[in-house]
């Protein structure tokens, strides 16, 4: 077998993007804003002032299509081995004897283990040009939690991270990751937080949300000094830092002069969906591309297959803004699934304007079946997949397979969002028969 | 911060080595022979046979300067992202405030997350192309054994492996790894064997060594049918398979014209510091470079620092030939460090005649310093290394320092052999306080 060109399509450093691309900038009607729960009237930027840096509330805002990557990011996302190759999965195609080209985006490859440092870097940077010393936040599986950690220890600056009670006690080593990097990890709910008491007496069982952890982070940066909030999804500034992946991917596809008819990424809050697909949406909104991008989900977190298109609370407590956006509801406690970087009731307000505009197909499976798409990928082209990101391989396989059908050269590329080698106790109870659609 | 064009020097897929280096073919005398245990004579082809393929044996036994690498084996190094880049460490500069110039290695970068592949692939290749149906191994920390998982996964074979039962215990995840690529594994010393059984007879809470999983993975091999044995260090063929880092290497300092002082990686049986180095000591050999490179281990298992140089068993029992090298004695039982991939008694017969020749330093370092030295790297680089290379990372450290005091423009380059994010529970310790220098 030769090595061909298109077999792992890499640039260099200095190609790392210096622009973000904002959608909002090409959609034919406004992302709908937040709305103070309070006046039920769009948030002000002063509203969001107590737990952002003035820079994230402006890029949140912003209608400007392109915003300009600073330097010093742009150095750090070298650091993290942007740009990131676009590969072949020459082995996957031949054993699934499918005529579909797969490519998918390396999105593991970067120290934390996930695409989440594209914008914990950003976010952090600019709370430490603020003179912010301090960022709370919240972390399902622990992949933001860790790119949070990551960029802290890489600006100087401290962090507390709440981490999702049911994560926390799968995936040890994820929090020790965040400690070796200098931050503090509380399970949540936890003792620390007024909310977090109020929940632990209520059921001192709760296996917690990624709900429930974002409002202890915010509680917590309220009353601590000096200390703001950071997020690892769903607003559209984290949408536009990672673009970045999405940007690269363009050129990627244009060195080998490929357009997909199937772009792929997994969903929870909506960041490395967005961040994958946006530039090309934006492109298909321009009628550039024919594209169909597929948002993949967890059967047992269905916000776009099933849930309701209207505004709700991003956290369960109640102390964000509404968002309008999928969502079943803010009290919504999914199951114990592996994939926790998707236990999220809502969705990104961007990728429900996009969704609710035609322009994304929304598929879901369960939870075994991502992970025996995993295994098949691991076997064959030698890479463990987080079981977030093997909602969008299985679905990459599932279009390879009909592709196979009609006997159409279909090209489907897909967003490997993460590596899963902190994930192998899911893998653990999956080979051993342990596994069932909700834990 | 730009962007340098040193920052990180990449190579593409076409570029990966087509020749492995065999450093045999520039040695002024010859790296000693095994010898048979029964005559105490060289051994002799045939009687490797049992345990190796003829392919393998071949390179074993060759004095070629350059062996080709096949096709496949290339195809397959592209998959685990081949060729690694060399990236330059500026925030370590800044942090130790040195002006020394210090580069590393990625080879971390795999799938397996280490640089173990590099010898799995091809060792793996060469038993298919002899329709052989299975292979056994022993592995420490699992690093080994993971990489060869991958590599039987990759050319369809079945796979047995004996992992070192303290390191089965510290890291669950390795083994879920290896059975998430198809292997089965086996804690050692296990009832899989009679030796497993006999240790286990006079010592049931033995925590394993490195010595008697390679007995049991060669017993196991020698009882079943259709099966070889596959070693991840120590014997000249892995050694060369290695050398696709320092080919690497050679060709990435060339591009930033940059002759180092110092190139440095650590040692348990000597695979990955032979891989980086052995290109660049043939040139020093042939007085190219007046480098000088530092081979760094465990101050708990120290064969360079304070072994004796001689013929000894590579295993525990006795099952393989003598090997002449720096051992402690094929009986000693190294502490529960968490670097267990060091674990070793012996040291590979061709880095031990290179560093008899004088052209090798070797170091020792107590294991908390080596901890040390890797939480600074992942708060300052933010990749959070092998407890292995951080051996490595602590003697580049000292170098920078070193280099700090007399003020001199050192060029430093070591090779990161592993992530360690499979290693989260000695890191767990050493931030609790719970470390010591044994375990």
């Amino acid at each position: 077998m030769a090595i061909y060109k298109d077999d792992r399509v890499t640039l260099s450093p200095e190609d790392i993007p210096k622009k973000w691309y904002n959608i909002a900038g090409d959609l034919p009607v406004p992302i709908p804003p937040p709305l103070n729960p309070a006046t039920n009237q769009p948030s002000k930027p002063e509203d969001l002032e107590a737990i952002f840096p003035k820079g994230v509330i402006a890029q949140e805002m912003s209608t400007e299509r392109y915003i300009d990557i600073p330097e010093e990011v742009r150095d750090a996302y070298m650091m993290l081995c942007r740009p990131s190759p676009l590969q072949r999965a020459r082995r996957l195609e031949k054993f699934l004897k499918t005529p579909a080209k797969i490519y998918f985006k390396r999105e593991d490859l970067s120290p934390a283990g996930s695409h989440k440092p594209n914008s914990a870097i950003p976010q952090t940077y600019m709370n430490m040009k603020e003179g912010v010393e301090n960022l709370t936040t919240e972390t399902g599986a622990g992949q933001w939690g860790s790119a949070l950690a990551l960029s802290c220890a890489h600006f100087d600056m401290k962090c507390t991270v709440f981490m999702v009670r049911v994560s926390y006690d799968q995936k040890p080593f994820r929090r020790l990751i965040m400690e070796t990097y200098g931050s503090k990890v509380h399970a949540s709910p936890s003792k620390e937080t007024a909310y977090g008491r109020q929940v632990l007496q209520e059921n001192p069982d709760h296996p917690g949300t990624l709900g429930i952890a974002i409002s202890e982070a915010i509680e917590l940066c309220l009353e601590q000094p000096n200390t703001k909030y950071s997020l690892g999804s769903v607003l559209n500034h984290v949408m536009l830092h990672q673009t970045v992946i999405g940007q690269e991917v363009k050129q990627q596809l244009e060195q080998i002069d490929t357009v997909p008819d199937y772009m792929i990424a997994c969903v929870g809050g909506g960041s490395n969906f967005a961040g994958f697909t946006f530039p090309m949406i934006g492109d298909k909104i321009k009628g550039k591309n024919e594209t169909e991008f597929l948002a993949v989900e967890p059967a047992s977190v269905p916000s776009m297959t099933k849930g309701e298109l209207r505004y709700d609370f991003g956290d369960t407590k109640g102390m964000t803004p509404l968002l309008k956006m999928y969502t079943l509801g803010h009290d919504f406690v999914p199951s114990s699934i592996h994939a926790g970087g998707l236990r999220y009731h809502g969705m990104a307000p961007a990728v429900s304007k996009v969704a609710e505009l035609g322009y994304v197909t929304p598929i879901s499976y369960e939870q075994s079946e991502t992970f025996e798409a995993a295994v098949t990928f691991a076997r064959v082209e030698g890479i463990i997949p987080a079981p977030e990101s093997s909602h969008a391989i299985k679905a990459a396989i599932d279009k390879a397979l009909e592709a196979k059908k009609t006997n159409e050269e279909k090209t489907i590329v897909f967003n490997l969002s993460g590596h899963g080698l902190l994930d192998m106790g899911g893998y653990g109870k999956y080979l051993h028969g342990d596994m069932n659609n909700t834990h």
